[in-house]
């Protein structure tokens, strides 16, 4: 029998910790805010990180993705050598009610 | 007589010139957002570009102020020798409900 792999939570800010210039400066990025307003329109259990297409190699992909969490913008967790993120959409709300529908109906 | 001077508006983006990305990008700045939210609390006729204080140096203060400027965020007037800096509030919140708001009422 195969061992269980638990989800491990890669490290994040708390909501207390979460930075408006810092979540601003994550968003503020074409590649990043296409990141963004697709995992905006994934299942609630979030996207596996090497399944958005992105015109970015892998490790540039893997630099903005770290911008994202650690600004507070994306979870993610790793199930096995997957990678899984979500938006964390309840913490920016409740932090910055109007900021995250404001961005992500932009239309231009 | 001393000549009229009038007010000369300096080149910024019409509002659907206007990119998410470079608004977000000119907002996630600590400096930058500091000078937004005291914009937002002037009255509607604007500030005096050096009335604001900000720690920073003259020229850091210019570079801020042009790229709020060059994303849409600030207008800016030349009056005489003076720079009037107003917030443009309508054209955010016509093509971005809520972000403004969202970002000027961030807790942290």
């Amino acid at each position: 029998m195969s061992p269980v792999t638990q989800p491990t939570e890669l490290p994040q800010p708390g909501r207390e910790e979460i930075r408006i210039e810092q979540v601003l400066a994550a968003l503020g990025d074409p590649v990043r805010l296409l990141y963004v307003r697709q995992l905006a329109e994934a299942p609630p259990e979030g996207l596996a990180c090497g399944s958005v297409p992105l015109p970015v190699t892998k490790s540039t992909r893997t630099h903005h993705l770290r911008i994202l969490r650690e600004a507070g913008v994306i979870s993610m967790r790793a199930v096995g050598t997957r990678r899984i993120a979500t938006l964390r959409r309840d913490d920016l709300n409740a932090l910055y009610p109007g900021l995250l529908d404001g961005v992500l109906g932009a239309p231009h």
